[in-house]
């Protein structure tokens, strides 16, 4: 099976159906809507262009697009030529994007207009395809594919289960970004699995990033459901809600912090979100009062919270609508059918239910493995169980409970930061002695970093500076947004930081124990 | 994926509720009530006893029995233990049965009490387990396991998805009886799609036999989410009634032949069947006027409409119940998602929408093949498709109706009867020139078997003798229910016998032109 499945049965079923609503860089004119029938067909040309281009089966090309029906084009396209997608993190620094097109070996890299003109900063560029609205800039290749691109459906060979459909780069639950492969059975299995908790045809906002496996399931589900997709091209609340009142959209994933800014946005009541059916949020922990607040404020539509990783296509638990009036509310829910998931001591012994343990997962949607990495592959999927490196409980019901990440990572805004990497930036500043950087919760981010620095002796260095050091050097979200100066950091026996110290000490919002 | 994840899943998160209802030979006292944690724990002993006696990862084992308990725990124990299940239809004359232990090289066989005293009339029989309700027969062994037998769960290992879960003996779509190899991957494929259509935690009546695929995936659907198995042994119409009504069934699976004999029963009305949520028909083509007869005495039960084969694990198509009260009723509904189901000419080329052609199928559910048929398995599932033998035609909706059977089957009471081997049998009388064999409508059984037959000069031949010579000889439902005699068979230029002008004259169940 593969996820070609999906848009197969679209046109069968659903030919005259609207697939995606294309917006065409014009405030003024309607987007256009496309039918199943249309779409497919624009599939095949755009993957025979690609062909055209030289690239072959197997080659990577990486994506550096805001949500558009172009990229919804292109995840299908390039499956159908055999092209291993690599969606690249619209929030990444050029160094991210340098690395990943060496780490990859991208034979190409397609831009929108958003990054075109980031694409001269890049150490490293392949050849870059334009997908943008306006004229395609010099030196670059234009995304144009014409009727003579047309082609038959036998021009392309079935691709086998076990190809890639992408690499997908995380931080992942060991130490520095790297690509999770995902192949055509990982995929095709979480959207079986995704489509046992929905199956209805409705219409799907595109409000998360594409890049990210939080929204691409719908890509697939909605798609072999034929229903139809509609893009928000970077994440606004005000123009969120206005697509959702335009398209009367039904369904869309969102992350928590995007929800606290759409529920508290002074804009909210100015449209009509009542056709909103149903409402997946995750990523990242959700809390309470914010859930609470988001529940009472749109009344008519069903919230479930997914719990899941990119190394597993993502999905893992989910916590259905009945349950968010129960005490579960805390809970990621319950493993999705399909997905078997366990809590287990350092030996991978089952725990017993209540105790706390390491989460390990089984499926036919775990990763393939890690792009070349075959050390950190077989650590982390050893005897057959993907080790998430997030600890947690099930309770007597069957629930799973998040307590903490084992590995030492942080997720503002849903981005997986490890903090190795936020902490070697830090300690490279001249006035820095030591550090040790931890998560904090944040009402807007979910959880946000916080360095917390012993100075060099003598040495000046203000809050302000040094976040603006780092911003100058790292990827925005990376950054800490908040600095406590201590004397000298906690230390245990073998002089290891002992941060779970400083999160006693430090872990809350207001700083009030900070110097 | 395996179909033990059925297993696990419902003992993790189902572990207190009812798994099955377990009669035990007393109709005076009520059926054992055991849970999932208990059912588990006797599946996994059951495994070990039957590794205990000898039968090895990948022998072959019959089963002949009525439906029950040990039934559903076999399907389990023998999946966990790597032993290859063999369900033998229950309505087999001993010949067939020897057929296939041979052509299965059974290690064993596992008789209830129903069909412990047939064992005597076999040719063949390996060792005999018997897992009835009274004593043990002499020269059997016991189907008895105990608390030592009770074995840790890594004592088996996790079987690979391509392994076999049982041979399905049938006479598919090209001549002759032959065993479907049905895989984990098969059935999970299948289990999945079903869930798809309904994912309810149930209480399901095993109501069609358990050898028979129609039943065979509520064994996997009903465990995975935890809902609860009881059994009608054998099938009759008020016993049906009464096991609906005492275990309020919510879920059931009857042939057209079994509804007609439950709603046209006297004792209709003298049950509660308001439980009934849901039911599937299917397996052969249900007369409209029986259907529209069920719905209105059944008016809160939602009536659903597979299509299949054992070759298919066994789902194609679905006709939902919505599309019940519209023009498609007369159709088998559309595609189950997972599936992919095409209508093409001898060239496997699509035939436009609307017009006829065979129906192909292609998916994760289709079987790995026939069992030492290596010729017949290339040529059924040629190109990779599953050529099922079927004729139909899509509508503009997506619906497909099934319009004949391209290759000579007759499916009286849901079984497929392959016309070649009746017409073998009455070829075999003295008294018999010639002989062939078409179905006939038949308000009981669906359709039924005819022979039309032309004497040898001279000789004598009634309607009863033949039909109760062939009773003799062959399994019974194979036989025909009655004959037409004519002078000769009319022929085509090749001397073929024309069989269309055969059902033309004498397909009316009437036989208002018989001889």
């Amino acid at each position: 099976m593969n996820v070609l499945y999906c848009l197969r049965r679209a046109k069968q079923f659903h030919g005259s159906s609207i697939a995606s609503y294309r917006e065409h860089g014009s405030t003024t004119q309607p987007a256009q809507a496309l039918t199943w029938n249309e779409f497919y067909d624009r599939v095949y040309r755009a993957a025979a262009y690609l062909r055209d281009l030289g690239i072959r089966k197997g080659d990577r090309v990486a994506v550096w697009m805001l949500n558009s029906h172009e990229y919804l084009e292109l995840y299908y396209a390039t499956a159908l030529a055999g092209i291993v997608i690599v969606p690249l993190n619209t929030r990444w620094h050029e160094s991210d994007v340098d690395f990943t097109l060496k780490d990859s070996d991208a034979a190409a890299l397609i831009v929108d207009d958003r990054f075109a003109p980031s694409v001269a900063n890049l150490a490293l560029a392949p050849r870059v395809i334009y997908a943008g609205q306006g004229a395609c800039p010099g030196g670059m290749i234009p995304y144009s594919y014409s009727e003579s691109h047309q082609v038959n459906q036998d021009t392309f060979e079935e691709p086998d289960e076990q190809d890639l459909v992408g690499l997908f780069y995380t931080s992942g639950t060991t130490g520095g970004p790297k690509g999770v492969m995902l192949t055509h059975r990982n995929l095709w299995s979480n959207l079986l699995y995704s489509m046992l908790v929905n199956l209805r045809k409705g219409v799907w906002l595109h409000s998360a990033p594409m890049f990210h496996l939080a929204d691409l399931t719908s890509i697939y589900t909605i798609t072999a459901s034929g229903g139809t997709h509609c893009f928000l091209p970077t994440f606004d609340p005000e123009e969120c809600m206005r697509l959702i009142e335009r398209y009367r959209v039904t369904d869309t994933v969102l992350v928590p912090t995007m929800l606290n800014m759409v529920i508290h946005s002074p804009s909210f009541g100015k449209y009509d979100l009542s056709s909103l059916i149903a409402f997946l949020y995750g990523a990242s922990p959700m809390p309470t009062p914010l859930i609470n607040a988001a529940m009472s404020k749109l009344p008519t539509t069903q919230f479930r919270q997914g719990y899941g990783m990119t190394e597993a296509s993502p999905l893992l638990t989910l916590l259905e609508f009945e349950d968010h009036s129960s005490d579960a509310v805390t809970s990621a829910g319950k493993p999705v059918f399909g997905t078997e998931v366990r809590v287990v001591d350092d030996f991978d012994r089952d725990v017993p239910v209540g105790q706390s343990g390491e989460i390990i997962a089984r499926g036919a949607n775990i990763m393939k493995g890690y792009w070349k990495r075959p050390e950190i592959t077989a650590e982390v999927l050893r005897g057959g169980w993907l080790h998430t490196g997030d600890m947690g409980r099930f309770d007597q019901n069957g629930f799973l409970y998040i307590l903490d990440r084992k590995k030492d990572m942080i997720k503002p805004g849903g981005e997986n930061v490890y903090t190795p990497e936020v902490e070697s930036m830090v300690a490279a500043h001249p006035a820095v002695l030591e550090v040790a950087v931890i998560g904090v919760a944040d009402e807007k981010w979910g959880e946000a970093i916080r360095a917390v620095v012993a100075r060099r002796p003598g040495a000046e260095l203000s809050e302000t500076e040094l976040i603006v050091w780092c911003r100058e050097r790292m990827t925005h979200f990376k950054c800490p947004s908040s600095v406590v100066f201590v004397d000298t950091l906690p230390k245990g026996g073998t002089g290891k930081i002992q941060k779970a110290v400083l999160r006693d000490q430090y872990g809350q919002p207001d700083r009030s124990t900070s110097a």
